[in-house]
């Protein structure tokens, strides 16, 4: 890995392949919110932030780099969670924002596609899918921001990728410009092509560190016409793994959503947000929020009603909401919607975003509460999010009476025990926010030597100036 | 790529590590099933046929090969269509079959996966599913003696692609031995893992180049509860792909296969086999076999019902009849299923297994059939398959007063007429059978340079001698 500190010449080169418009240099007003990502946790510099619009101006920009062995930082939307849009501290890196490349190149109805800019933004997407009746599955709390090219890049998850996947799974091809500076062009549409290694999927994921994603041909899906979404207190982890078969069997696979909240985080959201209720008249110690879809009406709410009175009757589920009207829906979301950001109102938060196999949630939570609470008498544990797909955000809220800073210097300590079980249970200390710069080197201690050798082979094939995305992912 | 014909030495360690029983040397009366494909189309020599039992014999014989360069060919059930589990002819080739490998290692019901050796069938598969009241929905015409390792390595489709993906997306991890001998374990079963580059999809479709599959996790799905199927006659393809479009919105997407069928091709079928018959009263141009499942009985039949009639009031479909038992289902699965063999006893053919974006399928066929029966009067397309994909197996029986061997002598011909409508129309040459050594050539007419450099830059990163699969697909 060669990158050097970009000369003068080089700078104004990259600028020029920018376009009119194109560049912003260091010191410009501008320039900051590129640099500094949206929390604050990441902070870095660089001698310039291009902002190309066209796939031309993104190779011209590349190949520029790769033959001056200049480092690139691809950015979208820089609403990742773990630094991976944000440069190095060196002013070395130079970063490239796709959000002047916002075009939708249309809907292929009848192929169930859309094609899009790498800078369109999620929420832009979902926008298009609903005016031709079609659903793009895809959501994400940042879906007004993040923009598609990120979204890739991280293989972003949410609350749907029980039902649809996560974004890998919803790209059917993709235009990249590779380190050398070259086009690749993948954008086919096509729902099978076997003619070689699934380069989508090597770059999907990618972080960046394999070329700049321009454009994405997405797969569409029809929209749902009928919703039934349920609040759900059951007795323990365990009774909403088998709630969550008993649902799908039942249903035949329509649970697209299926999200778990414990009493305390609950409680947090209760404290913290004036119009929160909690619809159920008793206190439980977990909950479950639970969306199935399907394309006609009339049959679901009974699949859902039918499986909730067996459910109770096992006694798997102590009580249970059904949204009566989409008000009702927006208010049951917003319980699990605002879990973060209650927790922020709280204090100081040490976060993991692990995933074990479903069947190994329970033993997760309770392995992984037991250890943080015995090292750290008081942390309050606030598990939430998607354990339909394993996935949980085991987040830990600062003890009352400590102080915040004192309970962060922690983390690393409270990462080491969560991140041991996580491991001790064959999961991933990574579940959907991606490596970054916050994971590079905690990856290595939980995965195999020869898979990362084998990544830094392929990085080293594509990539043999490591010109994208340095100090990132590997 | 420095691959040596293996010394005797070679032989004999390779030999010892593959185990009691696990070798088999040229001149063995069981040796040659191992070195021609089923058709007799692919054929080829080896000196040694290895037939490892565990991962650690397979990473043995693997480490061995790359000490001493030496060529092996990973093969399944020996089922592929295009010659990739096929060693060739210079006596240099180890082939290493994976059919002693076919242990089930158990059903995780919570998370839905099962884990197999690689060399399970297919059907074995299915049967773990089935017991224990789950789907896997793979389905292919050699199901009952393809092996999962194979499977997977061809990323096979099939007739459930449409709603469960290919095989690629039904695998949730791997373990493999990579070229060098190091055995990687991804076996870990997660939903979700975004740490670093998807190797599962890199190995997945790879035929066998990037390294020797031993052992999966696999997807597993509610096994359906309600099933309709029709046998639809429509006004012509574009129709087909307007009704796929509106079953899916009136189902949400609950259509798991979509076949068409042309006249040409039903008649050969009802000529060849004697039980078949035409369940509509009248001849039509072209046909649809549908299929429609769900996990709830009553509504799915109304549903299909429904969408029929308006589809005959706009008179995009002429006539339907949908299965009243499963004596029916069978029998209407058998027009299409019979497809392949009909077309066998008709004469030669020249087969071509593409794909296009589902809303170009009806500009294909258009196209494809002009041009061929153009350069070639007489000729008969028969083309029929998996048009929900966009797959189009665009099959030429022979014309009816040519002898067969001059029809075949076409061959590149057809295929340069046909594969020039595809590559118009954004299409692939190769959809679902892959590349093996039919069409390795051809592919680098077809696929862009820069996706090919890519290909094989991983290709030399991870298989820097060259011993894994060579001359196959790159």
């Amino acid at each position: 890995m060669t990158v050097a500190i970009p000369s003068p010449e080089t700078l104004k080169r990259l600028a020029h392949a920018a376009g009119p418009g194109g560049a912003l240099v260091a010191g410009h007003d501008d320039i900051e919110r590129y640099l500094v990502e949206w929390r604050g946790i990441y902070r870095g510099t660089a001698p310039l932030v291009l902002r190309p619009a066209s796939t031309q101006a993104v190779a011209d920009i590349v190949r520029i780099a790769h033959e001056t062995r200049t480092a690139l930082v691809p950015q979208g939307g820089n609403t990742g969670l773990v630094g991976g849009q944000i440069p190095d501290v060196s002013g070395a890196q130079i970063v490239v924002s796709l959000e002047r490349m916002k075009a939708v190149h249309g809907v292929d109805a009848l192929n169930n596609t859309v094609t899009v800019d790498a800078g369109c933004t999620l929420a832009a997407i979902q926008d298009v899918a609903r005016e031709n009746d079609r659903l793009f599955p895809l959501s994400l709390a940042s879906e007004g921001s993040c923009q598609i090219g990120g979204v890739i890049s991280t293989n972003a998850g949410g609350t749907a990728v029980l039902r649809y996947g996560s974004m890998r799974s919803l790209v059917l091809g993709l235009e990249a410009v590779l380190p050398d500076g070259r086009i690749w062009n993948g954008l086919s549409g096509l729902r099978k092509d076997n003619t070689g290694y699934d380069l989508t999927a090597l770059l999907a994921g990618a972080e960046g560190t394999l070329g700049i994603i321009t454009r994405a041909v997405l797969k569409l899906f029809p929209a749902p016409k009928a919703t039934e979404t349920a609040f759900i207190a059951v007795r323990d982890p365990q009774a909403a793994v088998e709630l969550l078969v008993q649902l799908q069997d039942a249903s035949g696979g329509l649970v697209s959503t299926f999200e778990i909240i414990s009493r305390q985080g609950f409680e947090l959201v209760l404290a913290h947000f004036d119009g929160a209720m909690d619809p159920l008249s008793q206190a439980h110690e977990w909950y479950v929020l639970a969306e199935l879809t399907a394309g006609t009406d009339g049959w679901l709410r009974h699949v859902l009603e039918t499986s909730l009175a067996t459910a109770i009757e096992n006694e798997m589920v102590a009580d249970a909401v059904i949204a009566e009207s989409e008000t009702q829906r927006m208010a049951l979301w917003a319980l699990r919607e605002n879990m973060s950001e209650a927790q922020k109102l709280e204090g100081a938060s040490i976060k993991h975003d692990v995933s074990v196999p479903v069947s190994q949630v329970p033993a997760f939570l309770a392995q992984a509460t037991q250890a943080v609470t015995q090292a750290l008498p008081g942390v309050r544990p606030v598990p939430f999010g998607h354990i339909g797909d394993g996935n949980i955000h085991f987040n830990l809220s600062q003890p009352r009476d400590m102080d915040g800073k004192a309970f962060l210097d922690q983390w690393q300590a409270m990462n080491d025990l969560v991140h041991g079980v996580v491991a001790s249970l064959d999961g991933s200390i990574s579940a959907e926010h991606g490596i970054g710069t916050l994971k590079r080197d905690e990856i290595t201690r939980y995965k195999s030597d020869v898979a990362l050798d084998a990544m830094r082979a392929i990085k080293k094939a594509l990539d043999p100036h490591g010109i994208m995305n340095p100090g990132k992912l590997i």
